[in-house]
């Protein structure tokens, strides 16, 4: 497919993140106090769509308003032919040439004034493991090379249930997290800021149609209604002593970050992909369908505060073992029941090579080897006010379905309350 | 404190579940089709509090309704203030020669004509492994009496984030669950219905009021509103094969019951209890600023399909190594918001005795001592048509405060799909 070109001129570049081919959806605002609507973006603008909808203009469902709630949660509701219905308005809208041009375009804001919200609300957040390359490293640090993966690695997409209420949008900066941390040559733990504290490039899948009971990966794969960058912020510190034998719990807790733009899994069909060969057979439930996962291009940026950044990892999302598809039909084996607006985080995704690396864990390999920045400074882990960007995009002939960026600040711990 | 009098004469026995001193807040309806109400347990009746508001005889909050959605929740969003305001208008009414009989009597029906449904909605649901005796003895099984206890656990409230969206209403019935099986004499896992399917004896703390920020053990307790009992299925096989190193995930998603009755902490007061003796003392932060647990017995049936039900075990809340407002404060140490409508379940709550665990796991020493039923029938673990009802409650001078009862009914697993 070629670049589809709109009438929103800055939509028709090939570097920019939203041409008319992608047509992502978030939630914003412009100016202090004013009400956060649901948009569209498109090149450099937004197009506000609670508006459109209020206006007649566009009416998903012709029964009930579904952005007059600033979520994407009302709409995903509707189901796919609905998605579907939606999206080919919005480009028949946007299109060059487009007849409703005088009726759409004062409804376009620049991204530029605009504040960016959560996209969606997130019922429940699930994180998977499901990068090789990072369960060997990880591995390989914490077991030694022969015992990299656990042995049920190649048959399950191991997952666990994460906080839905520390997902916040990009740009949210939050303190670094308190906790217990107990060190090799002490006997018992002490109450301290983490001193590991990390990030995890992964991708979030966005699930869009509840279930009840098993689904198969095709169902699954239907059932996701977009993408975005998520950030697992992870304190390896208060992971490595809280974590046995029930898995991570406050070590994740303190924030996951995800990029304001849900990219449709429509915008983003042209570029699925094979998840890798398998080791393994697979069990039946867990066999693709056809191609589930996608070809997306990462990179990380390191900055301390009031510095430029760094380029401390790229990497792809095609790199993931398991695709969203298989760990949300794995998800329902038990007959869990999944809703509309969960949130399955695809686990971090490094590459083969040192420079794929998709946290600092394994960049500085547990804060053996500190990586040198660009200002010369080093980092084995991340220090107060630095700032970690994910920006990434499927790249196709002509143009780019982007995914804008995933950036979050890391502040001081907080003073010590007296009590503890 | 000592039975206080109704004009309701059931609420005034000393074996009813519901006298005036507790007044648990549950959802039910009447009859097929009728919406569902909140009300409140007043011996053998219930008092439909949607619509005492609807008619203006009661006002928990001047503003505006908080019964007219089936659920607790925007009650809870009012605050400690208001519920005691309410339990004390509530304990005015329904008292002995109180005036408002009249107007009230009307709105009290029968629990006996009555379907109970979830008290509230469950925002996130968090699970610790705060039982020493549950947690000696799994170890005991699983890595021997010397290695029994993680050598975080005396430190540490361990507890791991569960699915909200398994969380169903006592009497609610669910087919066994599929998943991955990995025998020590197979190669691979293979995909089969759970054998070893399990239930796990607790109480469920509700969070009544939300937080940002680490809270101290004082301020947890007072966000707790209620308890409930819970059941925490656990599937022993699936949990065995798929733990390592994430924790415990679709071996835990199929169902957690809870009783429908919230008991509130205000009627609980009386019963507050110490936690036991600390082996180790505990960081600052965990340090309990008075009674924070609460002596309440709890037993445990099993009835097999179409068959009376044999008390399997008998235990007490008291046993709880961490109580659930100390779990609460630990769960807020990263920063993690709480919200309204969280429920964190104690963990498993074994006592010392045989008589006394809390699962089955432990009753038939992991399936080698399986138990004998009064039917003659022998359990190791539960099988198809088993119930499961958890009764509870703590015991003052000439009334009770009862949780009523959490019960479950395992069905079949379903037909597995085509595609599995």
């Amino acid at each position: 497919m070629p670049l589809l070109r709109s009438w929103v001129e800055s939509a028709n570049s090939a570097t920019t993140d939203f041409p008319l081919n992608n047509l992502p959806y978030g939630v914003f605002s412009v100016g202090l106090d004013a009400p956060a609507r649901c948009g569209v973006a498109i090149g450099d603008m937004i197009l506000d769509v609670t508006t459109l909808e209020a206006e007649g203009l566009i009416a998903p469902d012709p029964d009930t308003a579904v952005f007059d709630v600033a979520a994407w949660n009302d709409f995903m509701e509707l189901g796919p032919d609905a998605w579907a219905a939606f999206r080919a308005r919005l480009t028949e809208m946007l299109a060059e040439g487009a007849p409703d041009r005088a009726a759409v375009e004062p409804h376009l804001v620049p991204i530029a004034d605009a504040e960016m919200h959560m996209p969606f609300g997130v019922s429940e957040f699930t994180d998977f493991y499901a990068g090789r390359h990072h369960a060997t490293n990880v591995g390989t640090m914490f077991r030694g090379a022969e015992n990299a993966l656990p042995p049920n690695w190649l048959h399950i997409p191991i997952g666990y249930n994460g906080r839905a209420s520390s997902v916040v949008v990009s740009g949210t900066a939050f303190h670094r997290p308190w906790g217990q941390l107990k060190s090799p040559d002490h006997d018992a733990p002490a109450f301290l800021p983490s001193r590991r504290f990390d990030f995890e490039l992964e991708m979030g899948a966005i699930v869009g149609q509840p279930s009840q009971g098993m689904v198969s990966v095709a169902e699954a794969d239907a059932m996701i209604f977009g993408y975005v960058m998520l950030n697992d912020w992870s304190a390896r510190d208060i992971q490595a002593w809280e974590y046995q034998p029930l898995g991570p719990f406050q070590s994740k807790a303190t924030a996951t970050t995800i990029s304001p733009w849900i990219v449709t899994a429509a915008a983003l069909a042209p570029f699925r992909t094979q998840t890798p060969p398998r080791e393994k057979e697979l069990l039946p439930y867990l066999r693709e369908p056809g191609l589930t996962l996608y070809d997306i291009g990462l990179e990380v940026t390191l900055a301390p505060e009031g510095k430029a950044g760094t380029v401390i990892a790229r990497t792809n999302y095609r790199e993931m073992y398991y695709s969203s598809a298989q760990q949300l039909a794995h998800h329902t084996t038990s007959g869990c029941p999944m809703n509309v607006g969960d949130l399955l985080g695809s686990g971090t995704i490094s590459g083969p090579e040192k420079g794929n690396r998709g946290s600092l864990l394994e960049l500085s390999w547990g804060g053996k080897e500190p990586m040198t920045l660009d200002t010369g400074e080093t980092r084995s882990f991340i220090e107060d006010g630095d700032t970690i960007t994910f920006r990434g995009g499927a790249e196709g002939e002509g143009y780019r379905i982007g995914f804008g960026q995933c950036a979050g600040t890391v502040l001081p711990a907080v003073d010590k309350p007296g009590w503890a």
